[in-house]
């Protein structure tokens, strides 16, 4: 099998460096961040995120579950562990291994404002 | 031919996990995104696209052509098939397969509020 | 030499399928793209531009420099050749060709509306 | 080790064409730019800065660290060396070498106006 084609349906680990909740929403929409998932495999891909902080030691093993030929769009909000999750307002960091290879796009809404913000990247991936 | 020649042109197989169509529009623009393609080579590429969804079975082979040395912008609400088109307001996810190598980017016009939000990325290519 | 070092300092061929000169302005500032080159090297990088559109044949061989150690921020619309410049308002697509290894990074700043929106990404090479 | 396990955690040289401080803040928030890092390992990243400009010599050899299992989101406005800092309101270029694997990204919030506009992407490796 040529790199190439190892490669067609995505990678195994992936990583974002600039993660952050805004703390604050107005107007019409709600600030968040998404991490969307594209699985174009038939099996289910077990996703296993980590969080990292600029101050203390980084939430292991949260767990995610995308299903084969689906997208999830994960909103990191809603990402737990152990009752614990993401705290708003703070400077974070992501990093998602997977059990079979996907594509991970990570994307913000900033509505801090009325008039919103949007950026979004590709994650870069291991 | 060496790996960067062989890629020098593009790939053939393209993928944006976060794709989404604002519902809302206001102020003097409308809400869109865009899948940019860029077809350098002198035949033209037969694209096949893919849509994926959370919650149900891919929208497949939804056909596009790009001519050869020409790009085309092409908006994500007039892709369909037998009549199904994409529905706003839902996540879903894009993959492309071509015939020959092009170039993919993904960008996205929030009009929701008057002033606007832009994002866009270049896709991952297998 | 490796692959990775061999191109730790850039590659000579990039490509930006999304580009679009916003032909209205509001508010403090103008709606401009720039190419955003940066030429880590020591030998001036010599740059040919080639702009494709949907429903023409491309402009090819526009030329820039950027100066050895240096980065040049290039607004599209300053680009011309035999007195033909881009126009505002249509879809079109863009390549480069190096004489040395450069960096391309696209970015469009969107002053449609008095709130601004930009938008970014690293181009893809070949 | 195979080219993809060698890669897994980042990459010792990033790449950054298009970076600028804007100068005018308004509403609730500033402007401003950062150079997200996200060091996956267990050792310290010593990281050194070059700052690149359109029409003089380079800033080189800026010193930041990042500790081991961290991120860090660092402020483009906070970088200097012998009392010098960046210029605001002029187009520059980065680069950063580190002594282990991370990964980078940037992102620059303009508050110009009081409605935001954001941009992020995942920097070039060499």
């Amino acid at each position: 099998m040529t790199e190439e084609s190892s490669h067609a349906k995505g990678r195994t680990a992936w990583y974002i460096p600039d993660a952050y909740i805004p703390p604050h929403s107005s107007g019409e929409l709600e600030s968040h961040e998404s991490i969307c998932v594209l699985n174009c495999l038939t099996e289910d891909a077990e996703i296993r995120v980590t969080i990292y902080f600029e101050d203390r030691e980084p939430i292991e093993d949260i767990q995610a579950t995308v299903p084969g030929r689906r997208t999830r769009h994960i909103r990191t909000s809603s990402l737990s562990k152990n009752g614990e999750t993401i705290p708003v307002g703070v400077p974070y960091a992501i990093s998602l291994e997977s059990s079979v290879p996907i594509i991970v796009q990570y994307s913000r809404l900033d509505a801090t404002q009325p008039a919103n913000a949007l950026m979004t990247a590709i994650g870069y991936f291991g």
